[in-house]
């Protein structure tokens, strides 16, 4: 489960994220799908730090990420201003798919985790396609 | 579990929804997270039709839904323009909770699919609040 | 300045919008801009009310409306479940851009008034396209 | 018109942004109420950086900005994954509120310019408050 280098597979990458009004609703707190934006912004940050530029690849390939399945269950509302951390970890693989186990967290506390399965498209047909090799590797090891 | 009238407790509330550019994304259909405000939208408008109001409940009896888990299938891509329908169904009811069934059609196809799992909680102190009769009975009422 | 049938050129489309929690803010009111989506929803139904439908154009015409600048006035704040109306209204047009007046409405109160300018681009150089005859028609004429 | 510090009045923020899927729409391009997004951050940070909390400002003294006028010039769109500045400068101080002056920049490329007026607003009422001394000076100060 790890890559030749030795660097494990179920590396994890942390986003700090901030929340402003724009994420927040009437009840004071955090609309919950707001949560899937800052767990986007994640995934696309590890891809980023491991100098892979999903812009580029959907140019270049024609193929797509898109979402397939979300499970998330949500702890603890976040606030406004509140300086929280959105992590991302590839933590299984597939032939054309991918799952990240997401979590998002102010300081210790545990606020919302999910996962997010998403399978590769051929962005004209919209049909699964197999995984890239240089995707894979990125996806297996850590930056 | 039906209402005096014999409404069946899971009846299902339809909503059109129409997609517009501010719903889609580089990837050419709507982004994923964009389907749970249609779904919320669905919610709302399920329980307005019943007469129940949401901000005056949230006001007068200091009571939020706050989502506590979702589960979301995506079977196919919504575009552009589509003009879709958000469905909502209690499908089931706890003490302090509901459970909502929801889908996104677009004629007979089904987009998406999800379970939304909402918890009853004061405003201030955030805590479980046990269900008030009027909302239960709303619930498990159709229209 | 008028159609052939002598229906006005200034016809304003009126669309009915619900706020829902996903467009308001921790400041209990709705997010400043949200509106701007409301706006975007009701030019977009002015087009489909007149049967033009935006994402056919882009694909076969490879042309795109492309916001060039907003001016947008709030005069008092929309809340949570309030039922609001939207409306468009094309008050100018230019050899290659459109400019609409746009009001948000509750019952008798204006909320919110702008003017948006859109230019029509070529979609893939993003360059002005001169507007098709049959789109300048539409917007001149009443639905 | 400057601090005793001697730190200019006009003291700019600079807060880099990404473009994520979330931002875009299926133009290919930032959707054009995203920026505004992107603005609100920016103002935001700026406080922050200068030590003042918005959401504990808004939960002791009861007092909100409202978003009054907004006035946005786009000149070249932003793509996904590109990295943005999101610029905010307090340009104007008036008794009962604030004018920004803001730009999103890409590298030396101006894409879009803006003018946001904000009122201080009482939470409850909604009637313009006077600012208080220590927002004022943080607005006149740099960080």
């Amino acid at each position: 489960m790890s890559a030749p280098s030795g660097a494990p597979f179920n590396a994890q990458f942390n986003l700090p994220v901030r929340v402003y009004y724009q994420d927040t609703d009437a009840g004071g707190v955090v609309f919950h799908a707001r949560y899937l934006d800052f767990m986007e912004r994640a995934r696309t940050e590890l891809l980023n730090a491991r100098g892979f530029d999903l812009a580029r690849f959907a140019d270049e390939s024609r193929i797509l990420f898109m979402v397939h399945g979300i499970t998330v269950r949500y702890h603890r509302p976040a606030r406004l201003n509140d300086l929280l951390v959105a992590t991302a970890r590839a933590a299984s693989l597939g032939p054309a798919s991918v799952e990240f186990e997401q979590r998002v967290e102010r300081g210790p506390d545990l606020l919302v985790e999910g996962r997010v399965r998403l399978a590769l498209v051929d962005r004209d047909r919209q049909r699964p396609v197999r995984m890239p090799a240089v995707l894979r590797q990125i996806l297996e090891t850590s930056g």
